[in-house]
C-alpha cells in the first residue's frame, strides 16, 4: 500500500487490517530492541488504533499545532511501542528510529512526553492521569475555542480503578463535553493479573452511564464494528462516549496472547512472533483525514495589567489580594484562565469568577481533575490558576509532578497556608506545601506577606514557565510595602539592617510581621539584628543570603510549616557549594498543632515574636 | 427524658424528635461559643444522628474499645458541632466542655480527631477521606475480625465529588461489605453554592448501584423513614448501603435553612435560633443499644521473626529483600498485614500474597483507598504495609498527611526509587517521596542500600510508631552488610574513616556503592574520604554527621532524589542549632530525567562514581 495524501476514508478493511498488523509487528520490535517495554498491552489497541487513524482522527502530521487538529491522549502510556508505531505509520517518525525506543537520548522514551515529541499532548505513565488532561483539554475545545475539534484518548481497564478517572468522568458528563471520546482497551489483564471485573463490559457500561456518559460496547479486535463505534461516538451530541472494547491483551501471538505473567516484557520469542503476526512487509504509511481549515478561534486580548493597590498600614489578608489581583489579570490578559475545587469563597478564587465568568473553571471538590484541567488548558496556550487550600493541593500531587514531566506551565495557588489559620485546626493548615512544591522539578515557589507583594508575584507567575506556586494566608496582615515596589521572582527584601546586626532573621508570609516584632524588641535591649523577606522560596536569593551570612555571622530562619523541605531548608540551598556556611538555626512547626487563635497558634508553634526573640538571644 | 440505662430501641419518635431538637441547639451554642465552625452543615443532620443513636449504633459509650462497638466516622468532618452534640448527649462529654469547642486546648477541635477523642475512629477534615478510611475498617470486620460490628459513615454530598469516594464505593461494593453503610448527608450546598446534583437523589443513586450498592432513598428529616432506611441497611447482606437523604441544610431556622452563602459560620443571632428551635430544655441523655457480648475474635499470633539472610557479595535487589523479610514478619506476627496497589509482582508485596493471602489486601490502582484501608486496618490494631512504587505513592498524599493527624500507625514502602530504574523514564521514577514523607509530622523515613540492611529495616518499622516509610530500588545491588548486622532506626554505619579524612561523603540507597567506588578511586590519588550510610533519612544520625563534621570539614551529599528535600536536608538538620557548619556541597537529580539505562541515568543526573570523584577533588 502506498502513502495516501488525500482523505483516509478509502482506506479499505483489509487495508486497515494490514495497519493494525504492522502496529503489532512494530511494537514487537521495539520492546524487543529496546529490551523492555510493553508490547502486550499495545497489542490489544492495535486495531482501535488502526481504525482510528485511518478513518477518524482528522490531523495534520506535519502542523501538530493545527489548530483544527484533533487531539490525541495515551492514558495508558506504557503502550508507548503502539504509540510510536502509529507515529511511524504516519510518517512522524523513521523506522529507524522507531528501534531507538527507550535508549538513552531517544526521543521515544518509556512513556511519551511532549517535552520530545510534538505530537504528544500530555505526559502519561501514572494512569489514570491522561484521561483527565484529555477532559481538560476538550473544555477547552468546548468553553473557550469553539473550534470543532475531537479529543480522543485511550485508557486501559486497571486505570479505571483510579478515583482520578470518576472525577474526570463527571466532570465530562456535567459539561456535556461532546467532542470527548474515551477508548477503554479492555483487555481484562492487569499488571499482576486479571482487573476487577474482567471482560464484564456491562461493568463498566453501567459506571459510566450513571456519571452521564454514551457508552458503545465493541469486539475491540473487529475493525467494521470499531468503524462504527467511531461514527457513533462522532455524530453523539450533547454527551461524552465511551468505547468500551473487548480486546485480548498480546492479541495474535498465542505464547502471551490473554496470559497472565506477560506484562511490561518485551516477547519471548520475537521473530517467532513477527512471523505468527504475518511477518514483515512492506511498510504501510497512512495519512488522517484532514483538519477542517479553521484559524484560531480565539485570539486573547492583551493590555497593561492595573494592579490592585493597597495602602501601606491597611490590613488585607494576602488570600484577598490574590483574588484582586488574578482578577485584574484576567482583564487586562484575555488568556489568563482560572479553576477553583470549590472553595472560592475562601481562596478568593470567586472574585475572578465573578468578573470573568466565562474564563472560570468550577471544578467542585476533586483537586485532582482541577490540576488535569490546568495541564489540558495550557497544552492549548491558556494561562491557568487553580486554587484551594494549601493543604488539600497535596491531593493533586501526582497531578502537579506529572505535569512537570510534560513541561506544563501552570499555576497554583494555595490559601490557608499554616498554623495562622487557627481554629480549623490541622487537617486545614497547610503544612508540608512548601516541601511538595519545592521538590518539583522547575518549580518556582513564592509566599508573599502583604497584598502589595501578593498581586505583584500574581502577576510575575503569568509569564512564568513550569510549575508555579503561591501560597497565601487566611488572616489579614498589615501592608509593609509601596504599590510601585518590585518584587522579581528570585529576589528578597531586607526589611531591617544596619552595620552592627549580629544575626539574620530570615522569614516569608506571617512570620515577616512575627520578626519585624522581634528585631524591635531586641534592638530595645541593645541588639541588632537584620531581617529578611524570602517571598520567593524558589529559586531563593542566594546573594543576598550570603551577604547577610557574612556580615552578621548567624542565619535564624522561621516558617509557618513543618521543618522538613521548607524555608529553613530553601536557605541553605544557597549555601550548598562547599563556601564557608554561617552558624544555622530554625524555627519551625514541629508540633501537631490543634485549635486555637491565630497568635495562639503561632505561640504554641514557637514560630512568633517571643520565639524568635527567645532564640535570637540565645544563638548571640 | 431521663438517660435510659437498657436498650435505647424503646426511644418514641417524639422523643428522638427531641433529641434531634436538642443536637441542633447545642450545634448552634457550640459554634456560638467558638465564633466560628460549621453549624448549619450540622443541623442538616442531626435527624439521620438521632435516629442512628436512639436505635442503631451498637456502642458502649464507656469501653469505646469494646471489640462489639459498631464504628462511626464522621466523613464530613466540619460537622464536627453535630458530633460533639451527640457525644454530650451520649453522656462522653460534659455541657461546657461542649463549649470549649475550637478553644485553645479544648479536646473539641475544628475536625474530630481520635487523637484527643477516644469515641473518634479517624481525623476527618479533608473531605472524601472519613468514608474510604470506614471502608478500612469494614474490611478488617469483615476479612480479619469475623465480629459483626457494623460500621458507619455520615458524609456530605459536596464530597462526593472526590475520585477518593469512587475508589472506596468501588472497594466496598467488590469486597461484598454488608456490614458497611454509608448516610449521605444530601443537602444540595457545598461551600460556595449549590452541588453539581443538587436534590437530585437519583443522581447518586445510580453511581452508587452501578457500582455495587444498595441504595435506599429517604426524606432526611423523617425520622421513621430514617429508622426504616437503617432496619433495611442492616438487614441486607452481599452489598454495602448507602442511605441517601434528602436534607436541607440550616434545618430548622429560616434565616439560614437552605439558603447560600451561610456555610462555615456560627448563625447570626444564636438565641433567635435556638428560640426558633424550641429553646434549651432539660438535657437529653441517650444510651445508643448495647453492643454484643463479643471477645476480640482474633488473638494474632507473635513468634521471633526469622529474617531473610544473604551472603555478603551476592547481588539483590532491595525490593525483593523487602518482599521476603515482610513476608517472614508475617509469618512470625500474625498481625502483619499488607497492602498493594495492583504493582505486587514489581514491589514484591507479592510475596506476601503468596504466603499469606489471607491478610494481603490487593487495592488495583488506587492509591488513595490503598492508604485509607492501611489507616482502618491500624484502627482495628493492624500492622500494615501498604506498598506501590515511590512515584506513585504521591498520589496518596493527602492520606498520609491525615494520618498523621490522626497519629495512625502504618507503614508504606515505595519501589522503583530515583533515576537507577532505568529504561522506563520520568513517569516511574520517585523523585519526591523523600521530600514528601520527611515533612510528614512524627514520619520515620529509611532508605536502605543492600538485602540484610533492608530486612532489619522492615522489622523496625513493624515496632515504630506513626507514618513509617521504606524506600527500596528496582536493580540489584552488592549485599555490604552481614545479616546479623543492627541497624537501628536514627542511626547510620560509617563504610570507610580514617584519620586522614578530608571530605565525608554522605550517600543512601543506589549512591552508597558509588561512593564507596568514588572513595576508592580518590584513595588511589591519595585522598583519603569519609564514607557515611545514611540508611535512617529522618531521624537522622546528628552525632555521626557532627562527628564526620568536626573531623573532616566539609560534607558532600549525593542522592537519586530532587535536591529540595531529601537527604541533602535532612544531612544539614544536624546543624540547625546555630552551631558550627561545615562547609557543604550536594549532589542531587537536577534535570529532568528521560530513559536509558540505569547508568547512563546516573550518569546523567551527575550522581555516580565519578560525579563524586569530580565533585571531590574540587571540594578538598
Amino acid at each position: 500500500m502506498s502513502t495516501t495524501t488525500d482523505r483516509a476514508r478509502t482506506l479499505s478493511t483489509r487495508e486497515m487490517a494490514e495497519l493494525a498488523r504492522q502496529l503489532r509487528v512494530d511494537s514487537v520490535r521495539a520492546a524487543d530492541a529496546a529490551g523492555s517495554g510493553h508490547p502486550t498491552s499495545s497489542m490489544s489497541a492495535a486495531d482501535l488504533m488502526a481504525v482510528l487513524m485511518a478513518r477518524h482522527f482528522r490531523y495534520d502530521v506535519d502542523r501538530p499545532e493545527h489548530p483544527g487538529n484533533d487531539r490525541f491522549v495515551l492514558s495508558k502510556g506504557h503502550a508507548s511501542p503502539l504509540l510510536y508505531s502509529t507515529l511511524k505509520a504516519v510518517g512522524a517518525i523513521s523506522d529507524p528510529e522507531l528501534l531507538t525506543f527507550r535508549k538513552f537520548g531517544s526521543r521515544l522514551e518509556g512513556h511519551p512526553t511532549p517535552q520530545r515529541l510534538p505530537w504528544v499532548e500530555t505526559a502519561t505513565g501514572s494512569l489514570g492521569q491522561g484521561f483527565p488532561v484529555a477532559v481538560g483539554i476538550a473544555l477547552s475545545g468546548k468553553r473557550l475555542e469553539f473550534g470543532d475539534y475531537r479529543v480522543w484518548a485511550v485508557c486501559g481497564d486497571s486505570e479505571l480503578a483510579e478515583g482520578s478517572v470518576w472525577e474526570a468522568a463527571e466532570q465530562a458528563g456535567f459539561e456535556h463535553l461532546d467532542n470527548l471520546t474515551l477508548i477503554a482497551d479492555i483487555n481484562r489483564l492487569g499488571q499482576r493479573g486479571p482487573t476487577r471485573h474482567g471482560h464484564d463490559l456491562d461493568a463498566y457500561a453501567r459506571r459510566f452511564h450513571a456519571f452521564g456518559w454514551h457508552t458503545v460496547k465493541v469486539d475491540g479486535h473487529d475493525l467494521e464494528d470499531i468503524d462504527s463505534a467511531f461514527d457513533e461516538a462522532a455524530s453523539t451530541t450533547g454527551v461524552p462516549t465511551v468505547i468500551l472494547a473487548r480486546t485480548f491483551k498480546g492479541r495474535g501471538v498465542a505464547a502471551v496472547e490473554d496470559k497472565e505473567g506477560k506484562h511490561g516484557k518485551p516477547l519471548p520469542d520475537a521473530d517467532e512472533a513477527i512471523e505468527e503476526l504475518g511477518g514483515r512487509r512492506e511498510d504501510i504509511h497512512v495519512t488522517p483525514p484532514a483538519p477542517p481549515a479553521v484559524r484560531r478561534s480565539h485570539t486573547p486580548h492583551r493590555a497593561t495589567v492595573e494592579l490592585p493597590r493597597y495602602e501601606r498600614g491597611d490590613e488585607v489578608a494576602t488570600r484577598n489580594a490574590f483574588g484582586e489581583a488574578l482578577t485584574a489579570l484576567g482583564t487586562a490578559r484575555g488568556d489568563v484562565v482560572a479553576l477553583d475545587g470549590e472553595v472560592g469563597d475562601s481562596t478568593r478564587a470567586g472574585f475572578f469568577a465573578k468578573e470573568h465568568p466565562e474564563r472560570y473553571f468550577e471544578c467542585y471538590i476533586a483537586e485532582q481533575q482541577m490540576v488535569a484541567n490546568a495541564v489540558g488548558l495550557a497544552a492549548r496556550g491558556w494561562v491557568p490558576f487553580a486554587t484551594s487550600f494549601a493543604a488539600f493541593l497535596t491531593r493533586a500531587h501526582d497531578f502537579v509532578r506529572m505535569a512537570a514531566v510534560s513541561g506544563s506551565d501552570i499555576n497554583l495557588c494555595g490559601s490557608h497556608a499554616g498554623v495562622a489559620i487557627g481554629e480549623d485546626g490541622p487537617s486545614q493548615m497547610g503544612l508540608e506545601d512548601l516541601a511538595m512544591f519545592r521538590a518539583v522539578h522547575g518549580s518556582t515557589v513564592l509566599y508573599p506577606c502583604d497584598a502589595n507583594q501578593t498581586a505583584r508575584l500574581v502577576a510575575e507567575l503569568a509569564d512564568r514557565r513550569g510549575i508555579g506556586y503561591l501560597r497565601t494566608s487566611r488572616g489579614e496582615s498589615p501592608v509593609l510595602y509601596g504599590p510601585d515596589e518590585a518584587f522579581p521572582v528570585g529576589g528578597s527584601k531586607v526589611l531591617r539592617s544596619g552595620p552592627d546586626d549580629r544575626l539574620t532573621v530570615v522569614a516569608a508570609g506571617v512570620t515577616v510581621p512575627e520578626a519585624l516584632a522581634a528585631a524591635d524588641t531586641l534592638a530595645e535591649e541593645g541588639v541588632a539584628v537584620r531581617v529578611v523577606d524570602l517571598y520567593s522560596v524558589k529559586p531563593v536569593d542566594r546573594e543576598t543570603l550570603r551577604r547577610a551570612a557574612d556580615e552578621t555571622g548567624c542565619l535564624l530562619t522561621v516558617e509557618d510549616h513543618h521543618e522538613e523541605g521548607g524555608i529553613g531548608d530553601a536557605v541553605l540551598d544557597a549555601f550548598a557549594d562547599g563556601r564557608d556556611c554561617p552558624r544555622f538555626a530554625r524555627l519551625a512547626v514541629r508540633i501537631m498543632p490543634g485549635s486555637g487563635s491565630p497568635a495562639e497558634m503561632l505561640r504554641a508553634a514557637e514560630i512568633d515574636a517571643a520565639a524568635i526573640v527567645e532564640t535570637a538571644r540565645r544563638l548571640i
